[in-house]
């Protein structure tokens, strides 16, 4: 499973104060810790402010990769501000997070996808906002394949976001997500599924048990890639132990090797 | 998800040597401990020495009674040992611990299941040893359910066991065993599921993060009760926030209840 680390987010109170006063050595701090906690890629949020998000999603770029090569995700919804990081990044390193079928969106996220060769975040909601059922999820979902599809965006590329609403609001969300991810791997052509981990705990105490068991449960489902962070107690003893148990990490090597090296 | 806590084991060492001295206020310390981290049955095994099991069995039935009246899973492969359990609870209440479609221990223990009335634990083996594939696990439990719809059982108080192997030896059993319990969920006829829980990281370190990995991966699969270690740091947490994400647990209400309790 690829680790998307979610700290560097502007709408953060601190990471937000950071970046107002161009603070690089809190910035590349949060990205050290990150990565050390086992980042796949570093999600950079920069949308502090419209009028400065561009500006500011090219600093953080530049910041980030003073201190380390691990690749960034470039996570905004103005497609300004995703050039801005895009044109600092090698091109093919990138995730691009991210696209959906709202109409707009798709207009003018997709040419930089293809510009630039990233990975894409495909949240499964249009124009009609966050869908209730599975059926409405699919309904985006097929109008982002077609899109990407004649685009010629390899399905390889996206990593579909099904969209789990809190658990706090009933007990259905947590499953449909669950159902979704497996639906997706089935028939998704090759697309891979990816959660924002902890929208499933929002409004709840104690949000990290909940966050480590949905994360075990997406896991047991195939979802082949996460946005958390990676910083939180428990958090990588989950990931690597679903590893072991999904068959990921066969004769938990990858385990041993991290309960060697002190990072159980 | 009903909880069986498993530390009141003879074959445990500390465990032992508080039946070989007859220490009462040590396993009454053990069965005060597991109740107030969530148990709903408490298991006992006695299997300390043969020629003195059932002597045994019969003291810690007698000896946990004193202290709590949650209810007990008399677990045994002597019919004899099992006797002696049982006929000092009331009628109804307690978990035979197990069966298995062994034929001696088929015959000699599914009498004492009618007789009381117990919920049973079916291991989904027979002579030939614990089954290589999901075919040999089936082929087990046909025998079983043969046997015991014929004895009057009601599939509901059976709860099969698939028998996980340890993950170490390899990347398929952890799948393999969740597999099963959905089957069984599916044709079961209504049979339970349970697992006993630490077998999954036998051999590894830092057991704890696979066991509520797997316990959190079980229960999406369905799982109806778990025999384990509820003191265990952080299980408890597990599995109200595996009750929430199974909707299980509808609106959290329990695991904010927890947490206002400081259980989690």
């Amino acid at each position: 499973m690829l680790i998307i680390a979610e700290r560097i987010n502007a709408t953060r109170k601190r990471i937000g104060q950071a970046f107002a006063a161009r603070d690089a050595a809190f910035i590349q701090e949060e990205a050290r810790r990150q990565v050390e906690a086992g980042a796949d890629y570093l999600d950079l949020n920069a949308a502090l402010d419209p009028k400065q998000e561009r500006d500011l999603m090219a600093w953080a770029v530049q910041t980030v990769r003073e201190t380390t090569a691990v690749p960034l995700a470039v996570d905004t919804a103005s497609p300004e501000a995703a050039r801005a990081g895009l044109e600092l990044l090698p091109t093919g390193s990138a995730f691009l997070n991210s696209i959906s079928a709202e109409r707009e969106r798709l207009q003018t996220m997709l040419p930089l996808a293809v510009e630039f060769e990233t990975r894409l975040v495909a949240l499964a909601m249009d124009d009609s906002g966050l869908p209730d059922s599975c059926e409405a999820r699919w309904k985006a979902l097929e109008t982002i394949f077609a899109a990407t599809d004649e685009a010629g965006i390899p399905r390889q590329r996206i990593f579909v976001d099904p969209l789990v609403r809190p658990v706090a609001t009933g007990p259905e969300p947590a499953g449909q997500c669950l159902r979704m991810i497996r639906e997706i791997g089935e028939r998704g052509g090759g697309a891979g599924t990816i959660v924002g981990l902890s929208n499933v705990s929002y409004g709840l105490p104690q949000r990290r048990h909940l966050n480590r068991v949905f994360l075990a449960l997406a896991a047991g489902a195939g979802l082949s890639a996460a946005i958390l962070d990676p910083t939180e107690a428990g958090m990588t003893a989950t990931i690597l132990a679903a590893a072991c148990l999904t068959g990921e990490d066969a004769f938990c090597m990858n385990y041993i090797t991290a309960q060697r090296e002190g990072r159980l």
